[in-house]
């Protein structure tokens, strides 16, 4: 338990390679992969809905221990942990491995830094139909508690890779055949010019930058587009979650429109 | 001063209808309209930036006050306000004036409890070109210094409708002849279906609800649709600000395209 509560902390977490599953729709949602879950720690007196996840755990052979609902709060981060709390092993994947499968819609987000935004980008990348997730540089990492919480879910729902080798991370992307669109407020081309020339319509990784920065110029210059979203008012850019989301839709429609096509 | 700090309660702030606009891009923002700055405070020994905000601040007759950047630090709500706030009058504007002048594309946003994303729905709906923003229902005002900070000046940028009042609000703007949209995860037309029936150019209000429960199945019920985004990957939704950027960005499009096409 106390080995638990440690957690919290991102060197604990590295050097444990576990991490912390916290509230019921996080908890279902690594039960779905039993492999997954070292632990259950739960209040003593659980809700229908916890009750529920134990049965799931039971039948999964998931180790379950009930605690006193005070535990479960200093356990967890959240305010409102709802009584459940799953101790996870680390889930991310390797590039390489994920690569391999030919992904044709992929998120890199680099050198995120809030908890929250890197758990939307993965809720955002999850809803847009991404193959994968990469968060690379020296950001956030997915584990974080508020993280965890923000990607509601999308967490163990698609491939998560972590790569600090930002370089490395673009050039292995592009040799598996995926076109780098750089997120970048200043670029000159447009998300509707590029979609009109079809550009959208391939294997994609869009590149999204840190919220207080963006991209830098030398990573922009790299990828094979800078793109825009257009701005129709007055206000300079938008936050990063928007802007991914925008960007990522754009790319699954154009997508699903020549999957359409083709069938 | 010390009237000033109570800003950061909104009922001090709805009695005196002021607020205050923290740092110096919202500062900025708040002097390109001077006869909303009812006075600036700033650091002792400002940075370049603030010295050029000062000039602005005495070109337009604004009262300017000196203070030890720690009182600074008292009044703002931020953590770093970089040496300037600003009070501010109240700029929300009546809905009727609004509606009179013929808008295009308005965000309903109703029931907004996070001020950071209402503020962030304020930088959308403007990036994305709406003419107006309503947070309609008992949600959080737009004053909220933390609110104020996330519209990343959009607060000053395109008029803002404050209304508890929510059937009104969406009897009149339906009688100004915009289609009510209500953005609704279970609903069973989706974002793209609508678009390819043309129903996004014309004059659209987007209706989005609080970002834990949604809009009301009775206010779903009153709007001329309810639309979802289309879910590619396996999340289960997407939040309140990402939804609005992608539904607020299609309108846009489908806007500018007809606009495009009858010029």
């Amino acid at each position: 338990m106390a080995k638990a509560r440690r957690l919290a902390d991102r060197q604990v977490r590295s050097q444990s390679r576990r991490f912390l599953a916290e509230g019921p729709q996080a908890v279902r949602e690594a039960l779905a992969h039993p492999s997954l879950v070292v632990e259950v720690f739960a209040a003593e007196r659980p809700s229908d809905v916890v009750r529920g996840l134990r049965q799931a755990a039971d039948a999964a052979g998931v180790a379950w221990t009930e605690v006193g609902e005070d535990v479960i709060r200093v356990v967890a981060d959240t305010v409102t942990p709802q009584g459940v709390v799953a101790v996870c092993r680390f889930l991310d994947r390797p590039l390489a491995e994920v690569l391999d499968a030919g992904p044709r819609l992929m998120t890199v987000g680099i050198d995120v830094r809030d908890p929250g935004n890197a758990g939307t980008l993965l809720r955002c990348a999850d809803a847009a139909g991404c193959d994968a997730v990469v968060l690379a540089g020296r950001g956030v990492d997915p584990y974080n508690p508020k993280a965890v919480r923000a990607s509601a879910g999308s967490l163990f729902h698609l491939p998560v890779i972590v790569s600090p080798d930002v370089p490395g991370t673009l050039a292995a992307v592009r040799a598996a055949g995926l076109r780098l669109l750089a997120a970048d407020a200043a670029a000159a081309t447009d998300l509707d010019a590029v979609d009109r020339q079809g550009l959208l319509a391939g294997p994609t990784a869009w590149l999204f930058g840190n919220e207080a920065h963006g991209l830098d110029p030398e990573l922009v210059a790299v990828a094979d587009e800078a793109v825009s979203v257009p701005l129709y008012g007055r206000a300079e850019s938008l936050n990063l979650v928007a802007a991914a989301a925008v960007c990522l839709y754009a790319s699954a429609r154009a997508q699903s429109l020549t999957a359409g096509g083709a069938a």
